[in-house]
């Protein structure tokens, strides 16, 4: 029997971009490979996936995207060693999280294998454009919208998945200083946060702005009661090291359920460094900061893998954390970063060869 | 000097659609005219609004909207009068709070100009396409997206603003059932709530299917801290009527600041209808419908105008509200509607003729 990736028509560009490109100076996710992968779903099923030159979508001006979000995506990298070999990290539980979110916005789910012979027949083709410089690697953006037609505010009859594939350097870089929020809310209990929706993003955007005008980055989301607890750092999960404890919170219907914050803390479990999944609240950062107990803090994502914080600010104030020789962020994302690049042993069995 | 309005360039349709269409069986938002207004935001400004045939939008895969959910719009209609002259209802509030959704969205705001002239020329243009039929009307959708590329999780740098228009009957028909929803939420404080934002609407799409497998058609959202006051109906606003007082509750930035609610309040004042605007427990309501002092419940919208609820579910039971002859939902609807079709003086200034 063929399998998925055997139906999959292919047709390659006749124009291939990749001499444009200049691998050494990437930025983040604003260049894009030759093809594209696109699966419709219609009348109930998923039709065939397609891999064409990367291009323009068409969409009727009705469609349910533009007026109603529904729209989800995951974030993956492919790494190439240095035998020119390919890898993923743990990409099952991308796919896993992506009908998370799926059913979440009453959106269909993808079979894994849509998912998982559309990844590898398309970064097969694209293996090229895996940049080979440290730090660099192909950003993998699967995401899927509502592409049916109408004004009625209810679930789309259609939607497009695709696979966008841009060769990418470094999301953050330089020192990190980030705003704990006091007013604006990432989610609420109940809603969507521990999607990978669209909106979720979206409304992040403006309160961000506003941060950026009092000189930070990023902004750490709090609950949206009595915003009491830290939940997430910008787009990241966060870290807290107090004394030599690492600390996240738990996973709930606000907090994204994280595989760089997962694998963070299966990582330290193995290298003895001691770990607690617990609210965090702002009060005991803050204390710790002023006590000398906090020593790091960090976001956590795939994009940046660990972003270090060198400042929060609170209340008008700054605290400034300490400049560490042996960090654990930096410990951390070398144990990381040598897995997905095949620089080390991989004792947990993500990293994942195409 | 001209106005923006003589500087709309217009390409008319070679093959109008409109006897392909039975106006005395329309649905809502389903069928879409001939022509759409379409303005781009690129390098901080936006561009002359154009006025094209209906048809395909055409956007790189990276755009924004695909990934980050910035997108918002709003609900409009037009009516036309037995002398066949067309009326809008309060358009410059759809305006302003088309600008106030942008800026929570970080998205550039639209001028009043391009909007109204915009909205007016389009209009002008489509007349033959407002239904006469008692019930229906031409539906407005102005809505604004990010088509600016990129994965990078920041605001756009481009934006599209369109006006589509749908002849449509009515949104909802029949006796609505609806279920006081206790575990999901469609917003948090200092979140988006308040916002005509995609992403408001695809995550209620969820709550509202398993609503539905109960056997209710909409859910009535309440607070997502103890689900202990009641703040929408579906994607309206909602009012009970408790003894003689009609009692809606206030606007934060959880509960959108519905035009029709406003309008229900203002025309109560003026027919010495009691209102109350606060918060309003779910205990309360339930007590009500107990002692019988609960005689309406309905949602207020553009869409559905008014929309009387039948029966409400909360923690497995169903109460039933009581059928009225002269009930507040039907004659405030009637006042509404009258207005707005131009059969009844305005002593509010609300109606706007094009």
């Amino acid at each position: 029997m063929e399998t998925l990736a055997q139906q999959i028509n292919i047709e390659k560009t006749k124009h291939s971009k990749i001499d444009q490109v200049d691998f050494d100076d990437l930025s983040f996710g604003s260049i894009f490979s030759d093809h594209m992968l696109v699966c419709d779903y219609k009348n109930g099923n998923w039709e065939t996936p397609k891999i064409m030159p990367y291009g323009p979508i068409s969409l009727d001006p009705s469609a349910k995207i533009f007026h109603y979000g529904q729209s989800i995506f995951e974030g993956m990298k492919a790494y190439k060693d240095a035998d020119e070999q390919v890898w993923l990290f743990r990409p099952h539980d991308n796919h896993r999280r992506f009908n998370i979110s799926a059913e979440r916005m009453a959106m269909p789910e993808i079979p894994q294998a849509y998912f998982m012979e559309g990844l590898e027949t398309l970064i097969g083709l694209e293996k090229a454009w895996i940049p080979s410089t440290d730090g660099s690697a192909l950003y993998i953006r699967p995401f899927m919208f509502a592409s049916g037609k109408g004004f009625h505010a209810s679930p789309a009859d259609a939607y497009k998945f695709l696979i966008c594939l841009a060769p990418s350097g470094a999301y953050f870089s330089g020192k990190v200083k980030v705003l704990i929020e006091e007013k604006y809310s990432r989610s609420a209990d109940g809603g969507t946060g521990f999607a990978k929706a669209g909106g979720n993003y979206a409304g992040q955007f403006y309160p961000t702005q506003l941060a950026a005008k009092k000189g930070y980055h990023q902004v750490i989301w709090t609950d949206d009661h009595k915003h009491e607890f830290i939940e997430e750092a910008g787009a990241m999960n966060i870290f807290v090291r107090l004394g030599d404890t690492l600390v996240t919170a738990p996973t709930s219907d606000r907090i994204l359920d994280g595989i760089t914050r997962k694998s963070i803390l299966q990582i330290s479990e193995r290298e003895n460094i001691k770990t607690e999944v617990r609210k965090i609240t702002v009060g005991e950062v803050v204390e710790a900061a002023q006590d000398g107990s906090l020593k790091e803090m960090f976001g956590a994502g795939t994009a940046a893998v660990i972003s270090p914080i060198a400042t929060f600010g609170y209340r008008g104030k700054d605290y400034d954390l300490p400049e560490l020789e042996n960090s654990y962020a930096s410990r951390l994302k070398k144990r990381i970063v040598d897995i997905q690049y095949n620089r080390a042993e991989d004792p947990f069995g993500w990293r994942y060869g195409i």
